[in-house]
């Protein structure tokens, strides 16, 4: 798997943006793809880079649709081709 | 609170960095902050920015100390004064 | 258009990444996008999210291919509806 | 010299950021350190982590006293200890 993980900070909104976080999760759970909500980012896992990013514009293009004018993502990708990895595999070989 | 994650990639070294990451946690238990390790970075939370910085000052120290060469480290950090946040917190609103 | 900056840090390979970064490049020229290396990060700007995510997918797949195990790849974008802008817009804004 | 990049992204205010940067800008002009604005981010170098850091803290005080009441900053770190590097020399690397 490819792990990930992402968040996007609307601008010319208020300062809560709780909303839009539940509007992105609403996007993961709809695409399928396994995710774990942080308190900075949203973590998930996906078979390609391409679903990943597929999840990402999908995200942008809701919380456009809401109508958040200016809406800045970051985005940080583990790709690792020497050893199957997955968000769980990431955590416990650190515990 | 301010509430932050980060995560540290070393460079120079070979693919697994869950010893370095380990070596990471550890100075974060000595900081005394709290911290929830995460897949893709950790997640951290402190009084002021000031001790935020020295904690990964201090991580870069100890793994430069363990010999690695190039470190590549990734913060992101949430300063809100409009509202008292926390790493809960943050998660409770978007639940 | 979209305006974003992204790097790819190799692991398991020496400290230096200078070839990989010139190999990122050569994809960023061969995709037709417009683009400005950076000290830490490339900067480019396309006319969709799309556009960045394929040619930063395909960035991987040539470090992949090259050899690097493990790629981490850290990506922002500033996805604007509000106003047209782009790397030299938004450089001026703020000169 | 290390080597960083970083951008703050003020919440609860308009979609343009432009006064803000500039006064980040305008702290990182009296810290003394170089520094070069990108389209995205700002590219810095300093001695040490701590210069760094300073600055940063630096920034969000002066944005947070101006009365923006989230601020969203991201940091990127190139602590290298096997060459001497600078802003100058990372983009010659690669060119």
């Amino acid at each position: 798997m490819i792990v990930a993980e992402f968040s996007i900070v609307p601008m010319g909104e208020d300062t809560s943006a709780s909303r839009y976080v539940r509007a992105v999760h609403q996007v993961l759970r709809d695409s399928g793809l396994k995710f774990v909500p942080g308190p900075m980012s949203t973590a998930l896992e996906a078979e390609s880079l391409g679903e990943i990013f597929r999840a990402i514009e999908k995200a942008n293009e809701v919380l456009a649709h809401i109508g958040v004018q200016r809406l800045i993502t970051s985005v940080k990708i583990d790709y690792r081709r020497d050893k199957d990895i997955s968000m769980d595999s990431k955590l416990s070989a650190v515990e």
